[in-house]
């Protein structure tokens, strides 16, 4: 970004997706040093920014490594130099020759398996190269999304099957996704301590069958800030915690002031006589996600509206309904009109930061002012 | 697509977009035909497809026009040689200088106002231009979204404003939305009846006040499928009838075997105890729309579950749940895990179209068989 004046967000097309510099490396921070204190390495999840350049603040430089949720973000990260990149879903065999090819960048480049199937698929491809496989075993800590439990006997079967000079066991990984459903940091406590319970008895089982583990992984933003005692983990996943979003205040994860990814919108129609002013960013620019309706705290609409300098307005007022490129900021009280007027930009701050950001290529990178300081790249989709 | 042998969907990376051709072609037929008995001329809304590619079966040869919902769309069309595009969502003022720049290639662009602050600021920027910006007047037809009612003094204020030689006023459009409300046949039929009156209102009172107007627009999928009357209006606009989706069979728009857009998903992970299986489209490759739930026919969770050759199971499976990269499928049923093995593909119907196709960049286009015949390319977001 050279040349002057300085492009502002007051000047850039709505709708836009802003990233506030000083938050998140606040944020980062703030999970790097829990971590610390954890005694605990973190392993920041980039499934959240995909963007080569915020790893470099999420990177724990006591790990090195991250997590990804597609092959595509591996590819992406792989790319730009990253090594160990750790695939945090199942993979199915069909997509085993593209993990093959990310191996050739990304030598420490990993991924997750749940059946005796799939690591017999894993051996075979495995085998027919000279450098080994990297597969981690997905527990399941409550979640009941994929991964086997604990006391599943196979456990000790897939383990068994990967137990080759082919294949190297990076070790046993859970996410406690039901972390979300929580509603109270004693609940969060609760699924924090299970899902690290899960996973090292896991770990011992296998131990005592002879099989070595040396990775222990455990992970979710809001598990790692309730997480207490990390005795047997090796290493934390999270990655929401960076940008943040309404949902994850509502669970306590981060302070609203925290949050570090808005959408820029611009006010395109008034009608005083419902009390409502429609903007530009719908239901594409902030997602259909509604996980404040469902969380602990109250329920924000499909976002709470921000000033462009991303400060709260007098009263709240939030994105009560979406079409697909109009939001409509309705409210009980009075709607400052005057201080919105037709062509004034907001900031809407997410329910589900994952889900927002997918919908854009790129964020305009501010530092607390309505300047733009750079313009960063993310990658999405799947191919 | 050279080469030898033809790609197939189930040799296809996942998950991915993929479009029936020859369903396209028929709802394209079909709602080309219903406004040709209608006596109204189709000017089909590119918001849904997004795509070059789809809009030669989807263009009226009687009207020759498009709409769509953003400028980013505009831009595409318009590099790609549409001249008469339409822009459906009203303008804010700092988008005009954008708007100039598509008449360049699209000397017939167009688009919306709702208030007389716009309509001055869009005189104001026509002065300085040689040929003339092209806008509408958006009604209200009851969904109270964007739009003046046809009864507020404004409707003649704006166009008396507009009203100047660096200005061509196209007319008055509408959008009753709110067809999506709509829970039975006699229901769409009174939100299609209104929405015709209403602009009709706004052209006869703008035309008695002297102020002429040529075009008066209506549209949505669900009126007009419903219409039944034509009187007074000069083009129907509708979009999400090219795909169709779940939400669009439960209003009545088409059936079932009409859809031509699904998401192709393979299986990553079986839990017979949980009689639940897992695949690799998520939140992301679905969207979080959850229309089914709220609609006229059954909730479909995230969408219903076909095999590889979109057909339907024998029993109806539907994604239960999803997070991020990961849709739970799970039944009351028992699941036929031994025809879903892990690895294998299956197609998904979307609860809403617009909204799951968004996530893509290109479409797999197929003509009823796994063989994929093409891949087009999509347009998404607004830079």
């Amino acid at each position: 970004m050279h040349g002057n004046p300085k492009p502002t967000l007051a000047g850039a097309a709505t709708p836009a997706l802003v990233l506030d510099l000083g938050r998140l490396k606040a944020n980062c921070e703030r999970m790097k040093n829990r971590c610390r204190e954890l005694g605990a390495r973190l392993r920041p999840h980039m499934k959240t920014l995909k963007s080569i350049d915020a790893v470099r603040y999420a990177i724990d430089p006591s790990h090195g490594g991250i997590a990804v949720a597609t092959l595509n973000e591996a590819e992406y990260f792989a790319k730009r130099g990253l090594t160990d990149i750790q695939c945090a879903v199942c993979i199915s065999p069909d997509k085993l020759p593209r993990a093959v090819d990310i191996l050739r960048g990304a030598p420490r480049f990993s991924f997750f398996v749940d059946s005796v199937q799939t690591a017999q698929r894993v051996v075979e491809v495995a085998r027919s190269r000279s450098s080994p496989l990297r597969v981690w075993l997905e527990i399941d800590s409550g979640e009941h999304r994929t991964g086997v439990a604990a006391e599943d006997p196979s456990v000790l079967e897939i383990v068994r099957v990967l137990n080759q000079p082919a294949v190297v066991f990076e070790g046993v990984a859970t996410h406690a996704g039901h972390s979300y459903r929580a509603r109270t940091p004693e609940q969060l406590r609760d699924v924090a301590n299970r899902e690290r319970i899960a996973v090292v008895r896991a770990a011992q089982k296998l131990r005592a069958a002879g099989l070595p583990v040396e990775g222990v992984s455990v992970g979710s933003t809001p598990t790692a800030v309730h997480l207490s005692n990390t005795e047997g983990i090796t290493e934390v996943r999270a990655g929401v915690y960076m940008a943040g979003d309404l949902f994850q205040v509502a669970l306590g994860s981060l302070r609203l002031e925290d949050v570090a990814v808005t959408v820029l919108a611009t006010v395109i129609s008034h009608n005083p006589a419902l009390n409502q002013i429609v903007v530009d960013a719908g239901a594409l620019a902030l997602s259909k996600d509604r996980s404040t309706a469902v969380g602990p705290g109250p329920d924000m609409g499909y976002g709470l509206v921000l000033d462009l300098l991303g400060h709260r307005l007098a009263s709240d007022l939030t994105i009560i309904d979406v079409h697909q490129e109009h939001g409509e900021i309705r409210s009980n009280s009075r709607i400052p009109f005057e201080h919105l007027p037709i062509g004034s930009k907001v900031r809407i701050l997410p329910n589900h930061v994952c889900m927002t950001a997918a919908m854009y290529e790129h964020y305009l990178v501010v530092e607390g002012s309505d300047a733009v300081e750079d313009i960063w790249e993310r990658t999405n989709g799947w191919s």
